[in-house]
């Protein structure tokens, strides 16, 4: 294989980035109480700090949730926003929109919320010039990194988005410059679903890897990659 | 370890998953001609299409370029992106700026661009009705899953966003409710440097992980993960 250096990856550690990969569910059944010792998640989020960031800025932080009042009010705001959006969708996949359990935030041991400062390092960073949600884009990475570490380590992480950004703004005392990117739920689990939470009910279908390919040009599948997917 | 299922990582899986994490940069100058194997590349492009969605909605398309004539097209609107950015930087970083490669568009063997349709599935998405930006992130993960993949195959992706969006979708003919996230280019490379090139050029220094951290709320540093990074 051309162009590796000594870094190069056995059988086996391929076999664990894409084992992350696919074995990676968004949790929200299936936590466990038990904590996450501080080494283990110390590890999910020194690999979350090592995603790429736009001109190397780093613009994220990493707030560790533990307390059970602050997050008794994202539940709440979970709770708010969660009627608004049932009242979004026509009956029948209102009721089972309802009947979905799309949030462990107290019953994980650990929350942990992803924020972009987009101030860090002064205003003009490298590659954010033209594309201004670049440095948003690069703590979305830091997402996946934690997501897919804690995969490894055995740790379930469920995303919640049904949440208000103010409200998440509010409690956490976030600063003007600083969004909330992610609010998410880690911990220990029964189980890691075969499947998408979303797949196995029947909501949507899994897209074929040959509906979402183009080669060239939007809409073009005459390319030989796409004849490979046939 | 509590909480895990057949899916058990052995401790070389789990090594391969923070060597991928770790060892992953962003490729501007160690490109090297030879092509990416189709079936290496279908393995990228399916770990990227195995990235969580927000309501399992799979926003993404992956238009894998491979004609010169696109490519110097993106190409033209990095160099105009780019002498625009240079403006913006004061010296003496505008020089230091300038000296930066920044892009492998026409020296790697393919490029591909990570799209994201906002209107797939149609309009009321599960988990994006209050954040309306979450399938934006959805994209971005399907991009960090790639890279990472990518890095386990020893190929190396460079991601350009010194490039006009509108460019973009004129190049590449998107309709107009679908955004381009990521303009990467992939390809085997001569090495990877051991660490980010704007790090080791002095441009921004790698913060420390206690820097990032926080307990319970912004800018608070008391709880116990923050003592265990003193």
């Amino acid at each position: 294989m051309p162009g590796t250096d000594e870094l190069v990856f056995s059988g086996e550690m391929k076999e664990g980035v894409y084992r992350a990969i696919y074995g990676r569910r968004d949790i929200r059944s299936q936590f466990m109480p038990e904590p996450i010792p501080d080494e283990v998640l110390l590890r999910i989020l020194r690999a979350a700090h090592h995603a790429p960031s736009v001109g190397f800025m780093q613009p994220w932080n990493f707030i560790v949730i533990e307390d059970a009042a602050a997050r008794r009010e994202v539940k709440e705001s979970f709770e708010k926003a969660h009627a608004a959006a049932k009242q979004l969708f026509p009956e029948p996949k209102r009721a089972v929109y309802g009947s979905f359990k799309l949030e462990g935030i107290l019953e994980s041991p650990v929350n942990v919320c992803v924020t972009c400062d987009r101030s860090r390092f002064g205003p003009v960073v490298i590659g954010r010039t033209c594309q201004r949600e670049m440095d948003l884009y690069s703590a979305v990475c830091a997402v996946q990194n934690l997501w897919l570490a804690a995969r490894a380590e055995g740790v379930g992480v469920g995303w919640v988005s049904i949440v208000y950004p103010k409200d998440l703004k509010r409690i956490l005392r976030l600063p003007s410059q600083v969004v909330p990117i992610a609010y998410l739920c880690l911990g220990y689990v029964t189980h890691f679903p075969e499947e998408p939470e979303l797949q196995k009910a029947g909501w949507l279908p899994r897209l074929a890897l040959k509906e979402v390919v183009f080669t060239e040009r939007w809409g073009d599948r005459t390319g030989r990659i796409c004849q490979a997917l046939e």
